[in-house]
């Protein structure tokens, strides 16, 4: 039920990358002559489909579920073969290999919705260059920008956060017992199995040295960062009052015909605020003792599994978010209307500053704005205000104070 | 795989008190009069066995699973009675009412584990009232104390842990679509309803008073601190060097056969650390806005299932560890031995003192502890050591310079 | 700069603690006849004024600033007293004995904030129990409520945090080296030392049992998210667009004089997002090693003062901020009108249910509601509609639909 | 006092980069002709000396100190420049600028020391090639390595860790009220502001763009992890039982001559420990609203302060640590012999398996093991195993037994 809702664990996904680092650990160990090449090619025709509710009640008493997957593994093959199944290796070789394959695949459709929302964002910055709205700050109305700039720079969050799933190390682990690899001492096999699994390959082994760790939960927390102030954004603009985005379907109410949830962003949010939390516990266990640690690297399995699960499905929705959000460009305009010019005071300022000086001009237009008349008229209206109609109307058009909106969505879409 | 590890999220739980929600609902709806008796007796009859994935899958476009569950509950009655189904309320009124109900049933299987593993360390206390061993503090050994009475500390720990549970308050939650009760404008509904689930009536609707779930929260960290100081006191004292005890079983290498690894104190310090971070999502989705939050009320759920299954887990871990502990006396007596009786030299002083003043004392006893020389003969040695050889040994036995230990078993007892 | 914002570390509220400590130690082995009462009364009067930055430098290479606080307090007294300053003790007894009266004293200053915003609430509650404003489910328009029980509602958060932080145990810590009183064996002193300090008496000695330190992050975590829960509702009433509240003074911007920040909200709100990191540090230190930690209790000391000056400060803002609020009751109904009687089809329905059915009233109602015409004339207009006008403007007046929003007001207000 | 331990905020860091950035925009201005040269060089020679608490008092009612500290510099300058003071920025342009120049320097600072750390280990590294120690695993002793493999693990470690706080990127920030730069829209100014700073200059203004928080958080949670790592293996070396390390100085004890307390360590991993909460706390606080966050982007200043204060001195502390750090390569030697040979049981195997088959030989070896009997003279005494002593010391020989330990430190030597 919360699945569809935050993704699901993937077990399958952690079991067939074990396997396969069973695999590629056989194949390294025939290339360098270590076992024969024929356990290899035996091992590698094992299926990755063992009873995973079974090798989860044996990881128990094991406090990993390597121990009983070789068991099984060495069921399948001959005899011969079952003593060359897992050579060499110790249970954390093959986690964390198989939590590195786990991550890229789960970085790697990330990185699909990811950029899809980034093209989302980059058409909308194109489209709404001209759709002049309020900016907010500290929720209250400021000056004029442009709906094209607030996607320029959501665009621009998004290529960062991609960038920075792209720096990511993915990375083999083999090191035997203790990471001397005691058994084969040949550093061609931990070469050769990280170039079978297509990972990267260390420069010593890195059971106890959890930076790669830190790095990818640094990564995902970046993301998320990203996708909940997108949502926050919308969820904000899709106020009622505000009004001025809406999402492209669903969240309608049966007994409120008139509400429009903001649903994809309230999920955005509700799994970008389960984030920060997992990150920490990530970070908290990096200081790991000795050689494996008791408790803090089994304490990463689970955080990663909800991390890329929740994570994975917040991005699916941003995707859907970005790509069909509906924008109101008259809702946008009247809010910026709505305080009837007073927004554009400091504009008035600017243009009066050549001939008053700006500290006077500020005072006279601050004592303006705050009477409470409407702005507009009681401008005309003040002797101390030496503007034409026409100037002040042209000071008060917020499609005239955008300054280099403009140019910035250029840039950001450039990149 | 990893559910057997951490263990899973249990969705029918929350399936099923949702549908208790709702039937709780119609039975108070009922016996106000608000809704005939027969519509009442029809929902009561409904089973909670609708598809968990199909209404997880519709959940995303509603934003919660309540929307397509009452969809199917009125597919299973009589017209005339769908529309009294979920009469007057909302979906948050369901899920948080499922929460509490789900909460307090993960809390109860908790205190099972908890109290028994109390009940496991008052033994071990009481066993162990002069089972000497060695205090250490920063990991250095410090003075004697008795096993005794580290084992009082985790029993009134475990005590504390307890409490807290039971102070949590379980309460239901109705108050339609606001928190008005608008559509049948009657307390007593919500107090017939809290009634019928054995929750408690809260004093208002607390839709976005999210105080209960801060205080489950503090109670569930509270609990996983004390889980996991016993974990790694045990994690320590199993080291190869210290050897003092070890797990009943498990934890066996094939390949290391002098290994006896601390299996289960290592999987309840793994969860024991992804508590902290879940604890921290809780507390910071408590600011939750207006009158139902945007993500912050959504992002409990799933944070509270992996605190429900981690930390369920750990509890029953935690019972089986210390029901089943293996303490080695032998080794803890020779570890207080194994600095000569250097950590006896406070009680020398103390021994001393009286004599010749207690900073002359330690001074001296400061320098003989230094010099290198075994500790006993030094002292028979030095000249300023005005005491028999029966007195230095009386002042260097670990078992006379307890203090307190055993009185303060007793108290931990008698709770 | 930042401690006005923020709040600072109180160094010498802990050093005052930490001398009083010892001089209750004294006292209490004096009136044990443990030392000399001439000792006590001597050490009793040795002021609480030493150099911080000193004692902070000393306690580098000792790992706590308590041993070179024993060592200035002896040299302020004579020879002989000297040796009974800090007799039995240990550097944690003073430290943890410390950290209770830092932590009664920091939590006594927040409930008188506390309460007096919840007094603050209760007062609003009362004034606007008719002031209708709309309630907002994740931020768009719902149904009608009223702002007094939207301050009722922060009104029991609030009394609820308070009683959270009223349960909180502030409890001596005396155990000397290991726990144990080795050097003078007497309960009696535990009993007394707390006794004279006003803190209760633990069981046993507590120092490696953090619970009372995790009670007491859980008591802080829930009081930030009530104070948060009210700076954003607050902050988000106070948008532009919204404009049903204001903050009492403060916020102006001198270059956009339309702009009325809520300061103190998003002051508030910083807080409030600091405090749950700090929280979960606490309950991660709770697994404590041995009889001492090595880190984890140190860990505790720079997290409780940021938690102590933090939302101290943010305590202090929430009263002000609530005692000062401004109140628009004409925007609060006139944004109630904004969606022309939509907020109100629910009531129609009802109004419809008892002759037509709830679900054909419904789908006729909805139906109508989604034409976009407005809406009272579109229900006049409607022949499935078989209510006069003065029925329909009965169900649209959201004055009639607030359900038992007063009944709960006054429940909050007898508690 | 604490600020010895876990260092301070340096307000006054602030403060002078705040200046600064008020003079670089200045200056930007002048060389771009907006403002007159004479105004940016009276502005250059105003000294940040500014009363930092009455800055503070005033920044309560502004929300930021910047609103102030403009007022201080323009009471400095004459009147005619004070109106350039500040001109076309906003307090979060100063303030961001500000952060990241603050954030540069204490990166900068802590690169020193992890560094010179790095070079420590490198020594250590090289110096202890041969240094034959046991490895453990999950605490218990598992297969020789040597205490250089070790350092050579700490090395890379803290070279990834360092060369992610090179991949930070410090940029200036540079919008306006709302990040048009509507007064004077001119996208050289901002450069020639990042230029004239020394930092990056970004694609467009970041002011809710919160990725380089996001980054640097993560890559601060990076290194506060090896830190972390590097002090609890330290800490676990240094046990009175184990023995195998201790720290250069410091932390004895006055009443227990024999404890060498580890303090820098544990310092260290009180400081690691505090680390994560606040990371969580940045990226919780990357979801900010509109054009300026209400409360998130204040959360970050003390959290950084906090960031900055605690893992800076940690850096200081972990290269005293390992610049300082004593090994007794005789105790690292008799605890690889302690449990008689059995941890060379694999290496055993080995020797058997051509011979024997793998398995045969396992299980022999492994029965031999359990038996309980000093492991060389059983294995002498057992028909199965056809080894010579001669052999069967080889095998037992753990400096035979160290596969690639030596090439990887030559690895981790040559980065």
């Amino acid at each position: 039920m919360f699945a569809a809702l935050f993704g699901s664990r993937d077990d399958q996904a952690w079991l067939t990358a074990m396997v396969d680092a069973e695999k590629a650990l056989a194949t390294a160990l025939a290339r360098t002559g270590v076992i024969p090449e024929r356990a290899a090619s035996e091992i590698a025709r094992v299926p990755a489909d063992f009873d995973l509710a079974e090798l989860g009640r044996q990881a128990v008493s094991a406090g990993n579920p390597v121990v009983p997957l070789v068991r099984r593994i060495r069921e399948r093959v001959s005899a011969e073969t079952a003593r060359f199944v897992h050579f060499g290796a110790t249970s954390q070789d093959i986690m964390d290999t198989a939590a590195m394959m786990v991550a890229r695949n789960a970085v790697s459709a990330m990185l699909a919705d990811v950029d899809a929302a980034a093209d989302a964002c980059a058409e909308l910055a194109d489209e709404h260059r001209r759709t002049v709205m309020i900016a907010r700050t500290l929720m209250q109305h400021a000056l004029p920008t442009t709906f094209g700039l607030k996607c320029a720079g959501w665009l621009v969050a998004l290529d960062e956060a991609a960038a920075n799933l792209r720096r990511l190390r993915f990375t083999a682990q083999l090191g035997g017992a203790v990471g001397t690899l005691a058994v084969f001492a040949d550093t061609d096999v931990p070469r050769l199995y990280a170039e079978e699994l297509g990972l990267a390959e260390p420069v010593i082994p890195w059971h106890t040295d959890r930076t790669r760790m830190g790095e990818l939960a640094g990564a995902l927390g970046v993301l998320a960062g990203v996708l909940g102030k997108i949502a926050v954004d919308v969820t904000l603009l899709a106020q009622t009052e505000v009004g001025e985005v809406a999402e492209s379907s669903g969240g309608g109410s049966s007994t409120m015909p008139h509400k429009q949830n903001p649903v994809r962003s309230v999920l955005i949010t509700a799994a970008a605020r389960q984030i920060p939390g997992l990150v920490a516990t990530m970070f908290a266990a990096m200081p790991q003792e000795h050689e494996r640690a008791a408790g803090a690297w089994h304490a990463e399995w689970e955080t990663l599994n909800s991390l890329f699960s929740i994570l994975g499905t917040a991005c699916t929705r941003t995707r859907e978010l970005v790509t069909g959000l509906r924008v109101d460009r008259d809702r946008m305009r009247a809010n910026v209307d709505m305080t009837g010019g007073l927004v554009m005071a400091e504009a008035v300022v600017t243009a009066l500053a050549p001939a008053m000086g700006r500290a006077a001009a500020s005072e006279a237009v601050t004592e303006i704005a705050k009477s409470g008349r409407p702005f507009r008229q009681a401008l005309i209206d003040d002797p101390r205000i030496d503007l034409s109609e026409e100037d002040i109307d042209k000071a008060l058009d917020p499609a005239g104070y955008l300054g280099c909106a403009n140019e910035f969505i250029d840039r950001a879409l450039r990149r």
